[in-house]
């Protein structure tokens, strides 16, 4: 296995995880900027053309890990793997966000939920969706129509 | 940071970079199984609701990383961050896959293009799109009119 490295940091208008909206209808609109360090820059040549960006990152402030897990979209358990929770085997969080603007070594985004300072680990076009007619979403759904926010 | 651990690995029908589908209309319909290892088990508790997943892996086999590249969809070459190149700075792989089915800790899936035997890192439910109007797909969108794939 490898130890990881930033490549960046996130600059967020969240410092704290309180203030990342969370559960059902949690829309992640904040604004910010990846900053990627200098050595790595010449690895977002060409990042512009693409209007979406699959971002990975370290939760750096969690701490162990819990295998079930109560996310507050629901009130029931459900395995970590089914869930986005930071508590992982591998604190590895991910988050697609649109590409505002480049400026050198500096991305603006839109649609952050990391917090100030997040080291950033890779990140990656996004390609493709999922045909929507194919896509299911578990228990997600489930707690969705339980608290009447989907036919 | 952090140094990673596997949660599992991938059986793979592929043995050989070269056997992997690459390049422009590339399709990974390919059948496998991601075991995970029983100690980890219990994170995937309901996780069969889901039909997608993005599983995060590691380039195993990859050493060290190019921050410009020629990918095999282009004659042009990309930023690294703008390519799913494998000579990445972290060496993290991500694909979506289909899940067809569980069985204990092994988890049936359609989509693999990873190599038998690849350290999976973490496993997450995929839970929404990108509006398709809302998508730009940057060089890979012109390579593919440049080989005439796309009106």
């Amino acid at each position: 296995m490898f130890s990881t490295q930033p490549i960046g940091y996130v600059r967020s208008p969240y410092k704290d995880t309180q203030e990342i909206p969370k559960g059902l209808g949690a829309k992640h609109e904040a604004e910010g900027v990846l900053e990627i360090q200098a050595e790595f820059a010449p690895g977002l040549t060409d990042i512009e053309g693409f209007s979406h960006l699959i971002i990975i990152w370290e939760f750096d402030r969690s701490e162990g890990f819990n295998l079930v897990v109560k996310p507050p979209s629901d009130d029931r358990s459900h395995g970590v793997f089914a869930t986005r929770s930071p508590r992982r085997p591998n604190p590895i969080g991910l988050t697609v966000v649109e590409l505002l603007g480049r400026e050198g070594p500096a991305l603006h985004v839109r649609g952050l939920d990391m917090l100030e300072g997040t080291p950033i680990l890779d990140i990656k076009p996004y390609l493709s969706n999922i045909p929507p007619e194919r896509l299911r979403r578990g228990w997600l759904a489930e707690a969705e129509v339980h608290a009447g926010m989907k036919p």
